[in-house]
C-alpha cells in the first residue's frame, strides 16, 4: 500500500469550511488507495495573534517560552482536522511533534530536525487511521517543544516523507504550483509540470516565495520527489524532484524577481588582505545577509566594494558599516534603496551558450540599465533599478518564450 | 525554605494588564520568602473559543482530539505568565501537565489524577526558578493529554499541594473569600476568615460555587490547607481546612442558595420494592443528579415520591420518567420549575439543638411556604417557591446573626 504525506499550510485551515474541505480532499486521498500522513500549520493568522499575545508582556519573549505559546498553534489545528475527519466518518488521530516522534535540537524558535523516530505514527496507521500531525514542533533533548522557524510545517512534512519512505509528498497551498515568473507581473506566466530541486531553490532565494529553501534542500538531500499544488483547486500541481537531462527540453525554466533589495558601496578601500573579511564580519555579526557581491578590480591600489542586502536590513547594515568605514580609511559609503533584482533561472542553461547574452540584450533593448551581474551555474541575476522590475520580467519571460510550452 | 502553591483562573490572566499584575502578585511572595509554584487556567474566554471552533467542524468533537484542542490553552498561559514573569527579571520556567508529571486515567475530558512525579518541578525549584504548571492537564497511560473537566485547574494546585507537601496553597480567584452568603442578595454578608472542608462542601453543592466540589474532597482527603483570596485585592481571603472545634464559636457558618432547582412528584405509586430503583436507575441512566428526595407515607399501599433535580436536566428527566410512569401504574407525573432552595450551612449545628426550629420558623415568620426539607449533619435545606428565595436568604442570614463576627 502506498503512503502519501500531505501537507496544509495555515491559509488552508483558517476557518471551520476551509478545515471541512481540506477533510475532503484528504478523505478523497485515502479512497485512491494510499495510506495518509497529514501534517498542518497553525489556522489562519493564528501564530501572528499568539506572537502579539507575547509582545503584550515583553519586548524580549524568553525563545523556550515562545515556543511552548507557538506550538499550540499547530496543536488546535490537529485537533480541528481531526475532529473534522471523524466527523466525516473516518478513523484519524491527531499526534503533536513530540507525540509523532520528531526530535529536535536546543535551539529554541528555529530549531533543526535531528531525527524521526515514527514509531507511533506507524502504528496509527496500521490501524487504518489517518494520522495528522503537528508541523513547525518537536522535542529536544531536554524534553522542552522546540519550533522549527519559519517554513517549519514545509521541513515536518519532507523530513516525515523522508523517514517514512513515502511514496508521494504533496505540499498544498494558495497557488496552484510553480510558476515561470510572478503571474501578477506577467499575466501569461505558466504553471510549470516539474522544476528541479536546484531551479526552485534559485527561484525560491530569488523572492518566488511558495516555500522556504530549507525545505527544498532537505528535500534534496533525502531525495523526497514532492508536489506542490493547490488546496482549492484539482489542478495537477508542479513536481519538485531531482533534475532530469533536458527536462521538459528547455533551456530556462523561469524568470525570478525581488523588489525589496537595497544596494550598499563602500568607495576607495585599500586594496589590502583581510578587507572583505572586516567588512561581511562586520554584516555578520549583525545579523544581516548579504546577497550578490562585486569587487571592482583594483586601481591605484585602490577597490570598490558593492553588495545587495534585503531592504528591510539596509538601515542596521549601514549602522555597522559606518566603523568599518572609518578603520579602513574609504573615502565613501553609499546606500541606494531603490533597486531590485531579476534572474533567469534553469538547468538547461548549464549545457546552452547565449542565455546571458541573450538576457543583457533584451534588457538593453528596453533600456534598461543592469547594476550588478550576478552569475551562477543554473541562475544569472541582474540588480537594477526597481522602479523597472515589472518590465524586465516582462522583457525577459518574453524573449525565452516562457509563455510557451 | 517554605512552599506555596498559588493558582490564578481564567480571569485573572484575560489580558496582558492581567497577567504583569499576577506576575507581580507571584514576585511578592517569592520576596516573602517562598518556593513558589504556580498553577493557571486558559485565558479568559479562550476555552470557550475553543470549544466554539471544534462545534464549527462537529457537532460530536471526540473526547481524545477535545482534550488535544482544549490543553493548548492553559499551554498559552504558562508561557505568557513565564514571559511576564522573566520579563520582570525573576528566573522563571513553564511547565504542561504532562512535563510536570501529573499522570491520569483514560476519561478524556474528565480524567481523575492518578499520579503526581513532582520530580521536574522539584529541579527546576532547585534552581530558584518559580515553576509555572498548566491546570486542567495530565498525561494519560496511552501518553495521550487528558484534561480533566470542571474545575479542573483548582484540582491541579491542591493535588500538586499534596504531593509536593506544600506549607501552603492558594486559590486566587475574582471575590475575597468565602461569605455567608451571597452577597448580590444579602448586602451585609460578612466573609468568612475560615470555613471547614464540609461546610464549604455543602455551600458549594448548594450554589456558592467559588470552587468544585471534587477540589475541595482532595484537599479533604490529603489534608491539605488552602486560602481562598482574591487577585486584585490584598485582603486575607478564608482559610478552608480540617473543622476545628467551636471554630469563631458559630454555629451555622453561611446560607447557601440555589435558585436552578426544579421539582418532580410521582403521585400514586404502588408501594412495592424496586420503585425507587426504577426511577432512580432511569434518571441516572439519563446522567441526571437527583438532589433531594423525599417519599411520603404508604397510604393504602400507594405513595407519592418527589425530588429535585438541576432546573437545566428538566425536559431530559422527564422524558426518561414517562415510561416509568406507565410502567408502574402511576397516577400522575408533576414537573414545577419555580423552585428554588435554601440552606443553612454550619459545622457548629451538629452540637447545638434548635437550629432548624429556628430557620422554619422564621421562614414562616416571613411567610414563605416549605415544599420539602432535607437534613445532614451539617445542613438543613429547603425546598421553596422560586420567587421567595431572596427574602429567604436575607430573613435567614439576620436570624442566625451571620452579618455579626
Amino acid at each position: 500500500m502506498s503512503l502519501v504525506v500531505m501537507k496544509f499550510g495555515g491559509s488552508s485551515v483558517a476557518n471551520a469550511e476551509k478545515v471541512k474541505h481540506v477533510a475532503g480532499r484528504i478523505i478523497a486521498k485515502k479512497k485512491e488507495g494510499y495510506k495518509v500522513v497529514v501534517v498542518v500549520s497553525a489556522p489562519g493568522d493564528m501564530t501572528d495573534d499568539l506572537i502579539e499575545m507575547a509582545a503584550g508582556v515583553t519586548k524580549n519573549p524568553p525563545p523556550r517560552e515562545m515556543d511552548v505559546l507557538l506550538a499550540t498553534g499547530e496543536q488546535a489545528s490537529i485537533a480541528i482536522l481531526a475532529m473534522a475527519l471523524q466527523a466525516k466518518g473516518q478513523a484519524a488521530i491527531s499526534l503533536t511533534g513530540p507525540q509523532a516522534g520528531i526530535y529536535a535540537d536546543v535551539d529554541h524558535t528555529r530549531a533543526r530536525i535531528t531525527e524521526i523516530l515514527p514509531k507511533k505514527i506507524l502504528a496509527e496507521l496500521a490501524k487504518r487511521r489517518i494520522v495528522v500531525v503537528a508541523g513547525f514542533q518537536g522535542l529536544n533533548p531536554n524534553l522542552d517543544i522546540a519550533t522549527l522557524g519559519r517554513g517549519g510545517s514545509d521541513l515536518t512534512a519532507i523530513a516525515l516523507a523522508a523517514a517514512l519512505k513515502a511514496d508521494l509528498c504533496e505540499i498544498y497551498t494558495d497557488v496552484e504550483g510553480i510558476y515561470t515568473t510572478d503571474p501578477r507581473v506577467v499575466t501569461d506566466a505558466r504553471k510549470l509540470d516539474e522544476i528541479s530541486y536546484d531551479e526552485m531553490l534559485e527561484l525560491a532565494g530569488a523572492g518566488a516565495q511558495v516555500m522556504q529553501g530549507r525545505s527544498v534542500e532537505v528535500a534534496k538531500k533525502y531525495d523526497v520527489v514532492f508536489v506542490v499544488r493547490s488546496t482549492f483547486s484539482t489542478a495537477p500541481g508542479t513536481r519538485v524532484h531531482r533534475e532530469v537531462r533536458h527536462m521538459e527540453n528547455v533551456v530556462v525554466s523561469g524568470i525570478a524577481l525581488d523588489r525589496k533589495q537595497a544596494k550598499i558601496s563602500i568607495v576607495d578601500i585599500p586594496d589590502r588582505p583581510g578587507v572583505a573579511a572586516k567588512v561581511f564580519g562586520a554584516l555578520g555579526k549583525a545579523g544581516i545577509n548579504v546577497d550578490m557581491i562585486i569587487q571592482s578590480e583594483a586601481i591605484d591600489r585602490k577597490n570598490d566594494i558593492s553588495f545587495t542586502v534585503s531592504d528591510g536590513d539596509l538601515k542596521k547594515a549601514m549602522k555597522a558599516l559606518r566603523p568599518v568605514k572609518v578603520a579602513l580609511e574609504a573615502k565613501d559609503l553609499v546606500a541606494n534603496s531603490n533597486v531590485g533584482k531579476v534572474a533567469v533561472v534553469g538547468v538547461g542553461m548549464r549545457s546552452h551558450s547565449g542565455v546571458a547574452s541573450k538576457m543583457f540584450q533584451s534588457l538593453a533593448d528596453a533600456k534598461i540599465n543592469i547594476q550588478m551581474i550576478s552569475t551562477s551555474e543554473i541562475k544569472i541575476s541582474c540588480v537594477i533599478s526597481r522602479d523597472h522590475i515589472d518590465d524586465a520580467v516582462k522583457v525577459l519571460h518574453k524573449a525565452f518564450e516562457l509563455d510557451k510550452k
